[in-house]
């Protein structure tokens, strides 16, 4: 049976370059965005680029919709998913008190709510599968949080515990399935402009240092080889490694214990 | 101007208690919850106890729904608000691969959604008013993943780094308002019910040691009254203790910086 990597947010940064990357590598992929013509830009891109043998799928759901997430996990659960990478999300770079709030709504549908159901969802029929993986993308912003960017980075906390902690679960249970999280630092994507609602967002202005999309995407695929819960970009140094979990845990339950 | 604390799921558990403790400051309270045969309890109950001189408002919303947050805070927008507290939550023991779905999302539109909405509303309006303050709950779960419990204790890390990072922002911005992140362990509530799917939990059987509401709430009220961000509860001996930041914070942004 053809296996499928899915990433989410596919139309753009990471998401767009590791759509290729999986692709290079003979996967059959289902790319989800909101927009066809990006989509189909990528599937273009992918068979120009002479991966002929990959199957791309190209799936148009606005992700912020609940509804969306439903019809989109219903529109591939009977494939064979092998990998599951919930890529989609945004940043917003403001001040809790001038949050736009509609914004900050949908920040919280695909950062937070996208990436609880879908992993529930897939984990739910795909647990005990072999080889299978959930690779939920966090940011260092998960496990520090950066002034300007609280909301956001909350939403990235949420991301890094629920994954760490289902991942846990997970190997508790001998599950065959692997949840990881994936946190990057500064990746020059259409992030910046996003976040600060503009459109000519520039980087070597803004950052001493950041990651092309390659880079962050070799990154991914190194999380994707290992056994580690954890891909984590040194907010300091920008060096990328591979890492045990980061938050607390507690090994035998003394408090929220189940009767 | 009177002024009020509003407090967010004040039918039961430590919002009633809590509730009934402000009252007995001479606070006036606002009380939310869905129920309102509760909240006639609350008021009653507080009437009876010769308060007299604190209002008692009744605010009946079910906060899951988001029309329902932005129609509460429209409705007290104009009184003045001396203390928001968002205690409304609740938790689900369960592993993620069986969440009843239709509950996590319910826990994600309470625990998050309306905590960040909350929280945003409160600061645009009042976060320049002299002796205000946010008190959003977390949980010691909001710092420490606990087995069976990995989708709460992510609703609460969100919560907890939401909060932690408001708080900076408005100390650097020299607001008068102060937000506070409050962290219970096991509290004798409704919340085992709930989270469990059951209606007889026994915090007896299921844990060494738990707080009572009234004990909670003392260590909520020693938050109210200190001047740090964070009221926690060591989940080992489960003391309470009034705690600067804990987790960690960007000083001078090098990554995720705005330009």
């Amino acid at each position: 049976m053809k296996k499928y990597v899915v990433i989410t947010g596919a139309s753009s940064g990471i998401g767009y370059e590791a759509a290729k990357r999986f692709a290079q590598r003979g996967k059959n992929i289902i790319a989800v965005a909101r927009t066809k013509e990006k989509l189909e830009k990528l599937k273009t891109e992918i068979a120009g680029a002479g991966n002929a043998s990959a199957e791309i799928i190209i799936k148009m759901y606005d992700l912020t919709e609940k509804e969306n997430i439903y019809a989109l996990y219903n529109s591939v659960k009977e494939l064979d998913i092998e990998t599951w990478i919930n890529n989609a999300g945004f940043g917003d770079y403001c001040s809790v008190e001038n949050q736009n709030l509609a914004k900050l709504e949908d920040m919280l549908k695909l950062n937070v709510e996208a990436v609880a159901l879908f992993s529930a969802l897939y984990v739910r029929d795909f647990a005990n599968k072999e080889n299978t993986q959930l690779i939920n993308v966090s940011s260092v912003g998960g496990y520090t949080i950066v002034p300007s960017a609280v909301s956001y980075c909350a939403t990235k906390f949420f991301a890094a515990a629920f994954t760490e902690g289902l991942s846990r679960e997970l190997s508790a249970a001998g599950a065959k399935m692997q949840a990881k999280v994936f946190a990057p630092a500064a990746t020059k994507t259409n992030f910046g402009n996003i976040a600060n609602d503009i459109t000519n967002y520039d980087y070597n202005k803004a950052f001493g240092t950041y990651h092309s999309c390659a880079q962050a995407v070799d990154f991914l695929m190194q999380l994707y080889e290992s056994d580690k819960p954890l891909g984590i970009v040194n907010r300091e140094t920008f060096e990328f490694s591979l890492s045990d979990y980061r938050f607390p845990y507690v090994q035998k339950p003394q408090t929220l214990q189940k009767v």
